[in-house]
């Protein structure tokens, strides 16, 4: 693992995502850019001293050297989004496997870059979109899949937050202070870059469906603020097809409300995930149906994504491990249903999102291709 | 009462709202443009044959030659939209306090000309957005009048509806005879004209905030209809106040879900007309609230819009029938708050924001001033 | 009308119910036993003041001398329990329709007694177990008499109310001052005739079912307070098939929370009062369906029992007014179908109901027939 | 780990949730009482042969000879009902800490003998009542200890699970074959033995108060069956205050709907578990209030029972997870919260309650000490 350590929330959900999982285990990594504040994580989750290093080079250069049945296989990056792109182009190369939380990278060219790397080196490339985990996230790209909703009429997507709220009421120094609001390394953005990416990666997940162009229109809501913390974005995915994507960080007392919407000329399908083993089917002439994970009538793939009897809550950690588990089958060259965990081609496209956003909001709400 | 016969929910929605606020009394009308149709439905409904009349002009002249404490004091619009202006503007000349179901006019034009007129004749006129006579939509008005959300940073309100899908997923005849697809007799916009400008008036009625700028993009949904079906209307308060308006009439399985949600720095509000008894508050530092009709807690008009002890669900008639009574106080002229019905000067907003749609979506979505 | 003047939200309800059913109109009364603040309230009505009467028997006396076709023809009884049955009777002798508030008398000798004058006399009477005009209840009896659940399994309806608390936690006056913990004007029970017997009549209008047995365990919950505020009453239909009723006045917070589960061995519902447009059906097999008003898949009685489009919700003062409408039918000589109203055999069944309840308390909690 | 093997989805779950906590690890067990099956499991685990035991009294002696920090610390019996007596008292002999389903026990002296034992070797033996370890119960305790809800004045518990259905609905031979059904192994009771008890337990640890006497019925359901599947179970906590415990496994498409209410004079709770990330407040004055976890204003030990980000779902593992962290600091000799893991005391008391359910019932639906 590179980054994740003391007091980072992510790296500690990858860890219990991957211990749930049960495929994996931590046995060394690069967990703190200050090196004794890795080495006192390390001696707390039990990392021999030896394999907690200072630098991604001497993890590469010591791992490498060990027999292949003892070295590190696969390395989870959570580091701040602008080290994604270096490690990730040096761990690939040196031939490990990667899980990698998004954004995937800076620019739309590194995302690129990124995947020929993967393509050539041959190797599994997990991005954490960890919210198409979910069994009923899983079975709604089922029932998309088998053509139940119709012609799609239009999609909503929607993530809002409200924890940079706080930040920016603050006093000065923490809107400077945030590495979230911080162009250098956050990229782009910080409102789509972090969370409207996840709204989109949900959008083509579920309908398999590609969008084609965005206007945006973003909002730093405060002065001094440099990247957007709340915008909404028009989305087309063909002439008769068009829908939104809504994504804020300064929605006051909303926590973690990404929801989705697929409106269908026969039957519509409702999503939200903070009530995620909750799937909400629509239709005109009949009751609304809702979906709930273990049961005979859910796809085989939403299945083996809850394993607890029905009526017992799983959540985002089994979200996280149904990502690692496809990722290991990946690893171990099992056959894997497409779907199972997100690709380096997520990234890419997550990445032309992102900018194209951007960009749509610069030239002043025009139509941008992505 | 003109239109609202046989068969026109709308106009039966006005007369049981009527009913339940018992400041009214039908007494005659115009009730259907087939003056046979028309007479048949006076019958049923107990109105004398001589006060069911074959025009509005006849109306017109046989109650005003009535002496006045028996003749019709106020006149109810529940026709087709083409017909409002000029039934309105011989009602007003004539001296008729009027009811006017929406969009008030087919043209902004029109409406300014109404406007002008019911100041020039100090007469009442009520425009029918039945949504703000719900209790917790008025108590939703005076939370956010009293600053209790701080600095308002997001706004977003939605109308989703399905009915129109089993309409032009029908007959090619269906999607040219039904009148509200036809610009004739629906105006400039189908969806935004007949819901979307709900959305608009809530968000301007619960937050006394002006949208000064949209930018649209439209979608007919389907090769043939002539009319917008579905669409998101970007909105802008001030440089740093942004919004969204969705609209659609083909969600397939969508009801009437309109809901509104406004984000503040301090918390946040949300409500839906689906669950009307139920206003929800957002904080980052307090369990959410949930606000019910007949507490204490809530505003004096709040508490005046709920008859009932709470736990006792009062639903759409009893928000209409609130119009009404706020209505009948104007005419006897009595003391009234702002905000216990629309005037015609929410017909003219309402008419502004739907021409700006309109424009913007046709100059290829673009920012368009209301 | 008898009761329900000034201050008395009973009487307003069947009023605007009244009004919303357009079978009815108001045209005298008898509405406080304060002759001077009954003539004050017929003045605010607009009832002609030779038509507000000082007692019942004046009423009977003046009304049965007009002509038919002016004559009051039909009288709802809104007082305090303990005169509902010598009015009802004396209404009845006259020739009156009726309805009744509930619990329709103080003992099950009175219940039995005017069941029989009813039948004797011809007339229509209708008790307003208002919660069975609901359109979802009426469909929820639809489905259960089609045998959709297959074999009953449990039956569990609970009644809630909060709003005795802040009474009994009043001052010691308030305990003996109100009308309803005095076993003389509310009988034998507060809590189980007020609101329990609305749990027991729900349980058997939906399921077509006879209670037979009742085992209850009844709850002043405070020194110096004669009657039950809370209890659980164990209910018994058959060998295998058994219930429970939940009923409460003191639960702090609670509204007017009416709930009935029906589990069957096929499918389940669940309905909820404060919620009345959605009712649940549960199965093992399928995913949960959603049933709402004013859509083609419901019975005919539901559908009827709802007049605006879907998504428009209505509430109580609809479901009472549905109460009317059949009662109009009937007394008109109209078709209906059972389940319209509730009648006079509804009250003696809850007469039944609540001294059982009570007297299975009183003996040490033992099985009482009902 | 005795018992838990392939397809015991509750030996999967305590797996799960001691690797999500991270203190513990799985070293051996007797995980089948067919030795081939529990040797196949092992392997699939990654356990080495030689700790994969043949019977409990193998494993006793092979890993007391194991030298201290090799040695399996700790036990997680999770066998069918009739084993965890005879298994817990050799395993406590031999001075294992142990983690233990429920019920605890075939008997209430079975019971009271094992807590006698756990007192004397001083050894950490935690009951794994589950339900106990979600933020949101521990929050309600909590708030119930403050006395923030005043005096308490009725309490309701209900565990609803629909998935005995299709087994009695099933052939006769699923009806004798399965174990739960089976009084030999599954003890005196069904319903009220696997989950009635967890409603108990819910009930004393939530509020802290002890349940004195209960009156049940109980209800076998279908001819053949020698157990309750369903039942009422009136409780007493002291003279006015007085609660009701449902449970069914027969509710047809109810999942695992155990949920609580406790209603105070100034304020109430209500919690669910298949919602079990909301708590809500009700009272007479305020507007209800939603608690969820990770928010400043929970309680310190419900706090660290959350370890996402608020607005990130957590679930059963979790909770589970929560109950093996409490135990782990016990057996580490840390200091922690009462109420961090359920104890032998909460064994005795379930076998109490179960024992007493059942002698009601009996007896003739009578009152019974508990």
């Amino acid at each position: 693992m590179i980054g994740g350590g003391i007091g980072a929330f992510i790296g500690d959900a990858h860890r219990r995502a991957s211990r749930i999982c049960n495929d994996f285990e931590m046995v060394g990594g690069v967990f703190d850019a200050d090196y004794e504040k890795s080495k006192q994580f390390a001696k707390k989750e039990g990392i021999p001293a030896e394999r907690c290093y200072k630098t991604v080079d001497a993890l590469i250069k010591a791992e490498t050297a060990m027999p292949a049945d003892k070295r590190m296989e696969v390395v989870a990056i959570v580091t701040p989004n602008a080290l994604h792109f270096p490690f990730a182009i040096a761990l690939l190369t040196a031939g490990f496997h990667l899980v990698c939380e998004k954004p995937m990278t800076m620019t739309v060219e590194e995302a690129v870059e990124l995947e020929k790397l993967v393509a050539k080196k041959k190797l599994t490339f997990a991005l954490t979109h960890t919210y198409t985990g979910y069994p009923m996230v899983r079975q709604m790209r089922d029932i998309i899949a088998k053509g139940t909703l119709g012609t799609i009429q239009r999609i909503d997507a929607q993530y809002y937050q409200g924890w940079i709220n706080s930040i920016i009421h603050g006093t000065e120094s923490r809107i400077t202070g945030v590495w979230r609001l911080d162009p250098k390394h956050a990229g782009a953005s910080s409102c789509m870059g972090d969370i409207g990416v996840h709204a989109f990666n949900l959008i083509e997940y579920t309908t398999g469906l590609e969008i084609k162009e965005v206007l945006s229109d973003l909002n730093p809501v405060k002065e001094g603020v440099k990247l957007d913390l709340d915008g909404t974005v028009l989305v087309r995915f063909s002439k008769n097809l068009k829908g939104v994507i809504r994504a804020s960080q300064v929605c006051g007392g909303e926590e973690n409300n990404l929801t989705i919407a697929v409106y269908g000329s026969k039957a519509s399908l409702k999503w939200g995930q903070e009530n995620p083993n909750y799937l909400t089917m629509l239709s005109d002439t009949e009751p609304a149906k809702i979906f709930k994970p273990a049961h005979g009538y859910n796809d085989k793939l939403a299945e083996a994504s809850h394993t607890m009897p029905n009526g017992h809550p799983e959540g985002i950690y089994e979200a996280l491990a149904n990502i690692y588990k496809g990722t290991a089958k990946s690893i171990r060259g099992e056959k894997f249903t497409p779907g199972e965990f997100p690709t380096v081609h997520d990234g890419v496209r997550g990445m032309k999102f992102i900018h194209a956003v951007v960009e749509s909001n610069k030239a002043g709400n025009k139509w941008v291709k992505v």
